[in-house]
């Protein structure tokens, strides 16, 4: 009967996991139904459930017929465009919502400043709150850790189920709140996760190709794309935009599923704008009616180049203010402190600051501070100009012009105040621990600091430039729009932001003005400050390979032998199984190289730590146990038979005794998977006699004296190796177009060393000191200064492991034989 | 006296030789100053002239401060700027003159006729026969060549100033006879050249980084965005194009650089057009007014769609039809003798039966025949619906217009005819051996086709489809501009000419209905046929790795093991030089490998061909043999010390005696160096006893059985090494990205087999035969079943030279030792 039990029981347990491995698949479902509102999701859960039902048939014509890719592609444009439009919905209901708080109390000052002041604060820190609690890493942009993810590195969470219902939430709430945040960034992050979760599900109901995992990062680039594309509406400027700002090395092959995937969610994104009747037919987002037949003078070239180097200037100033703020409060200890403690207070005290800033009866109406961003870029973007000789006589009051022009205050007086206030608060707005992005921001920025400019050209000129017949006045929308693309592309370091510009106005007229500009400003800001997602990535200090500099020509003459390791960590193969255990315990590398012999060191592949974790498991397997258990049995006789049985039971169930479940520390998932059988076996090992025990760890250490079989093992037979002489120059191309993590270096087939993205990295930046592959949210940060890092926790971990069990600390491998001085002498034979 | 007479003549050798390596410089001011027009090169001549003259002093500033890259960037946009306006401005005269002949005969129709056709004879039979004489090379578009050139293959002559000329002026006879050519391709080879020539100048003037190789394959790639820039004045179509075109995989920070130059020569190119007065400011090239506040109805799409469908057949069954008439004429033998013979007959014939069908008042009347390309586009792209309700009732006879109406005949039936005739005319047009593109003539169909599809659109739905208020008839313009983007985008298998179309155009408004007509177009295109470029490497058998097509992923299974080359050339440590010398005689190797013995095989390194070929001339030096006769003469006494001396000075000048020089036959350029030496100095030899001669060919076999001596020679350390397991999919990777030639495979540091670029081809195609690097204009091709090829020649060579030397065929290298069977075996200990 107990047998029996424990059967069921272990049933239970196996389907119990089978039922978790299977989240991934729930997890799409539960986002498919729930999220982005379940009215507007039954077009793709009816595409969802028709493969489902049919799927053993559609199955092989579909990935054979169609192109498995197709799917996938129209799938996750369908999703991201419903997603942006749903949130777009929302967004406009929440400001609506507050305008209509606002506007409802005008008869009481007060009141009217707590409505103003109060909706963003509680939205920014629901938000801040809600992602810190169900996902800490979806604050922030998103797209530095796809910059990482997409060059090779695995961040765990970052793709997750949870990451995105916490991210689109989020998102939703902080923009709601009519903070300068942006929606460009973020969505990057959303539909890299849409796509991963939808691989995830047509790999479990497809299966096949849907598994294979480069195919999967493929489609992590194709969907940054369509993030961009489905935010603006810009299928080109989104391809190219995430291009730029993601890949170093950029596969063409690649190219036309972003092509394809942006188009067609941008295209899903106007449609639904259509279906909702808010526009007649499918046109750009942001409209502009610039005349076509003379848009822009040649001699106002000038101007366009001069609002080029300053939104130059302006870039670098911004990513250089926002890595300020971050780190001056990282240094302060008590803010630091303070605001570990209360996470929720300094989001809630910068909203609070920059609303009270913009309430519109206050200062707010010296900046236009009842306009959301999308009004004012309309406004911005007029093809009007606001002022003839300096006052604005002929403004209109038409829509939300009348922002801009108060009673007393020059037009000027409120685009300068608009641009200087916008510039700090959004530089200080973007580092709140709230999903967020800093494109939209400096874009508006960009163009009012433009649409300044242009209005001053239009003071200056008001007949226009051109010399011959007829009058063409200048267009100082056409400079809002040329300064838009210039600071943001100076700021992200991209020249596609200019085709965003156009896709966004649907005009292409000012093609020269916007790239005369938008060059001009990255090379101001790329020579003054790395880009806003690079200044992130230092920040969070994510494991990326910088680029190297240009021009930085002694580049070339480092060599891999001057920044490798030398002491590398290698087994043979004649290494015992102790060797084995030793290795696992003391250092943390995720491959291990094999060599041949400690003499000859020639290199003969790599192997995964988990894969030696296996071999040592196996080793001291259930299976071996019991069958030593039972010659030992044969040869004790029948004596002690019942406990024998006892304890063959509780090892044919536990897996492994406690002798060496002590060893297996090192390896946390399979104790895990151990700790619930334990749990009920307990009992039944109290009767196995002592005697038993000790034969068992005698056992045990006769095992681990054995040389390691490596017959079951996965060897890699072709680990990537260099050679001493390789230029740095070379190294760095190679690891970023193979997206690599390590390198062996040989010398004539011989290990002398290794190569990681942490050396390698060091080399090119000069020292920078980079604790690890861990990713953590912005405001972790504040954490480093009080706490010691896991590292060292588990340094000490295994100090401890090691004073505890006797041992003296493991022997250091062998360093290799001295490496040759260079293969010149040696060739002298 | 006499002595010193030879001596200036060497003076005199030394500096033309000294000449002649400066010839690449000379080339750059003579093209700086003769080809495109002098007047207009008073700016970029002042611009070099300045830095000559101040070069000490501005170098150092130039370089390190301004950044190397911008000025050459800005040069080389000015230079392409320049050239492509001047042609455009010669290629205009051209067809001015043409009319104007044509027009003036309007009394007779024979001598019209006569007129009309032997204008573009004449053009084009000179342009065949003038880039035949100077430049085979010149021939075609030039993409498929520089696709090859950066991916890392040495094309010799492609990038010469020879070329240069030919191609510039043929490319401007060509076009100027009217034929359905494009300037497109040949273009971004004419920026290649410009950016190569302009590379060497700058690093004979300025020296220093203008001489990295890497740099100048970037530059290389930043010139094709240019080529494309200046010609459309579409700077970021420009750089997009020649990304797809050009690359497989593509380095990001090489982006800013095509974009700046494109910019930047686009802009010139457009401000020349203003400053000739042409335009009164800078716009597009062939703008068009669409109304900006509907351009199209939803329900349009529908349409759209399946015209870029259409374009997608039509795309693929136009590269069909062009390989066709190739491979046709190469398998007729008669006519393949006949053209072989007679060269400039095909063009002639060909052009003589185009204009024919085109004479106006032929049967050039139904298909607008009298017009050129730009106004033919101009027309098409007309914002005005030619035909309503069938009939062309309400067509004005502006501007050229009229050519499309036909008092007796239908717009349709024009269209149709425009199209069909066109279509074969550009296909047939496109195999003659003048520098020309396919991109314009396939765009122009795609619009024709594009318009006919609009007008049947108007003609069916005569007040447009919009349901609701008011009324937005439909654009057949709109139509012309989807079709030119679809049928381009599918011959080329491009998405950037959507790009290129709005920046053409200079509107955006059409962006989705483009989008999604040539990603459908791609789609169906890239299924049925290779790109055009691809089908051209194909026919011209250019060194190119195909793309791993989709969803092979059998392609996964094949290792490298499977398709190497066992019998690799290798050279040991002990080999002797007579075994070089033998190794350089067997075979066409640029790289051979060196290994440690012949029983070990561990790879060292490998050697280039040259290195080794200097190695053994060193062994033989001139220093070397003139130290053994002074020991010699020593040895002798002095009676015979006359011819010694006098042999001495022979041997000085011409570097190796004869019997050396019988073995240098190897190397052509080493012999060729030598031979004005020799000229003046047989006279001197004949002096020399016969008995020295015996005593220095026993001191040179001597020699030759000496190990070599590897001290003075360039190993590189770090040859690319592969395992025998690793994939076909994987090594196809890493030779596309690292742009690898061959790749050595090792076994735990042996060397068991050699990977070059021909097997991975063949494993891809599965068993094409390519017969080498040799590229080969066109209609060298027609020569492929009369003659034996190159290679065979060496071979019959190599034959010769032994059965001369009565030596046996050289020994073949050791097969390398059997490779183990896999790395898990070994592993079993």
């Amino acid at each position: 009967m107990y047998g029996r039990y424990t059967q069921e029981l272990g049933v239970f347990a196996k389907e119990e996991a089978e039922r978790l491995r299977d989240g991934g698949v729930r997890d799409v479902y539960l986002c498919s139904l729930i999220t982005p509102g379940i009215s507007l999701l039954l077009i793709p859960s009816l595409c969802f459930s028709v493969p489902s039902v049919c799927a053993s048939r559609c199955q092989k014509f579909l990935i054979s017929r169609v192109g498995e890719d197709w799917i996938f592609l129209i799938l996750l444009g369908l999703l991201m465009a419903l997603v942006s439009w749903v949130m777009d919905y929302a967004i406009a209901f929440c400001q609506e919502a507050q305008k209509w708080m606002y506007g409802g109390l005008d008869s009481n000052l007060l009141l009217q400043y707590i409505a103003w002041i109060s909706y963003p604060v509680v939205l920014i820190t629901f938000s801040a709150g809600f992602t810190q609690i169900l996902a800490p890493q979806a604050v922030g942009s998103g797209i530095p850790e796809m910059k990482t993810i997409l060059r090779g590195v695995v961040l765990k969470e970052y793709l997750t189920f949870k990451t995105f219902v916490a991210k689109v939430i989020g998102l939703t709430c902080a923009l709601g709140s009519g903070m300068p945040l942006g929606k460009e960034g973020p969505f990057v992050h959303v539909a890299s996760l849409c796509a991963a979760l939808l691989s995830k599900f047509m790999a479990a109901v497809f299966g096949g190709i849907y598994k294979n995992e480069l195919r999967n990062t493929e489609m992590l680039s194709a969907a940054c794309a369509v993030g961009v594309g489905c935010c603006f509406a810009a299928p080109i400027g989104g391809v190219l935009f995430s291009i730029e700002v993601t890949s170093t090395f950029f596969a063409v092959r690649n190219y036309w599923r972003g092509f394809f995937a942006a188009t067609f969610s941008a295209f899903i994104f106007r449609v639904l704008a259509v279906w909702n009747q808010e526009e007649e037919t499918i046109t750009a987002l942001f409209k502009t009616r610039f005349r076509l037949d003379f848009p822009f003078d040649l001699q106002e070239l000038p101007a366009f180049a001069i609002l080029g180097i300053a939104c130059g200037f302006g870039g670098a100033l911004f990513v250089y203010l926002n890595r300020l703020i971050v780190e001056c409060m990282r240094k302060q200890k008590t803010i630091n402190k303070f605001l570990l403690r209360k996470r929720l207070v300094y989001p809630a005290l910068v909203t609070l600051l920059i609303s009270t800033l913009t309430f519109p009866p206050g200062f707010g109406q010296f900046m236009a501070g009842q306009l959301t961003q999308h009004e004012s870029l309309v406004a911005l973007f007029d093809n009007r100009t606001w002022c003839r000789q300096g006052v604005a006589e002929e403004f209109d009051y038409i829509s939300h012009h009348h922002a801009w022009k108060h009673p007393q205050v020059n037009v000027f007086i409120t685009l300068i105040l608009f641009t200087v206030m916008k510039f700090w608060m959004s530089a200080v707005a973007t580092t709140m621990p709230v999903p967020c992005g800093a494109f939209m921001p400096v874009f508006l920025i960009g163009a009012a600091f433009g649409r300044l400019v242009g209005e001053i050209m239009a003071t200056m000129f008001p007949d226009g430039i051109h010399a011959a017949g007829s009058v063409y006045p200048i267009v100082p929308g056409g400079y809002a729009v040329v300064g838009a693309a210039a600071l943001s592309g100076a700021v992200t370091h991209t020249v596609s932001t200019a085709v965003i510009v156009f896709e966004l106005t649907g005009q292409i007229s000012h093609i020269l003005p916007v790239m005369i500009a938008v060059i001009l400003a990255n090379a101001v800001a790329q020579a003054l400050q790395p880009s806003l997602y690079d200044s992130i990535i230092r920040i969070k200090k994510l494991p990326y390979l910088p680029e190297l500099g240009m021009g930085h020509h002694e580049k070339y003459n480092i060599r891999v032998e001057d920044i490798m390791v030398r002491d590398v960590r290698y087994i043979t193969l004649n290494s015992s199984y102790r060797d084995l255990q030793e290795m696992l315990m003391t250092g943390q590398l995720k491959t291990l190289a094999l060599v041949e012999s400690r003499d000859s060191m020639i290199l003969l592949g790599s192997i995964e730590r988990l894969q030696l974790q296996s071999l040592l498991s196996l080793q001291l397997s259930r299976q071996r146990r019991l069958e030593y258990l039972r010659q030992l049995a044969q040869d004790n006789g029948t004596h002690d038979h019942l406990p024998t049985v006892r304890f063959l039971v509780s090892t044919q169930q536990s897996g492994l005794g406690w002798g060496c479940s002590s060893r297996l520390k090192v390896s946390p998932t399979l104790t895990k998977d151990l700790t619930y059988e334990m749990s009920f076996l307990w009992i039944q090992s109290l009767e196995v006699p002592v005697s038993s025990l000790m034969q068992i760890t005698e056992w045990e250490e006769q095992q681990l004296d054995e040389p390691v079989d490596f017959k079951n093992c996965k060897i890699d037979p072709a680990p990537f190796q260099l050679v001493e002489q390789t230029s740095l120059h070379k190294t760095h191309t190679i690891f970023s177009l193979l997206g690599l993590d390590h390198a062996y270096v040989t010398s004539m087939g011989r290990l002398v060393g290794v190569v990681s993205l942490k050396e390698l990295r060091k080399a090119i930046e000069g020292s920078v000191t980079v604790t690890g592959v861990k990713v953590r949210p912005p405001l972790a940060s504040f954490r480093d200064s009080g706490n010691t890092t896991n590292v060292s926790e588990v340094t000490e971990l295994h100090k401890l492991c090691i004073r505890h069990r006797g041992l003296s600390l493991p022997r250091e491998p062998n360093p290799p034989n001295s490496p040759p001085a260079g293969l010149h002498k040696e060739c002298q034979v």
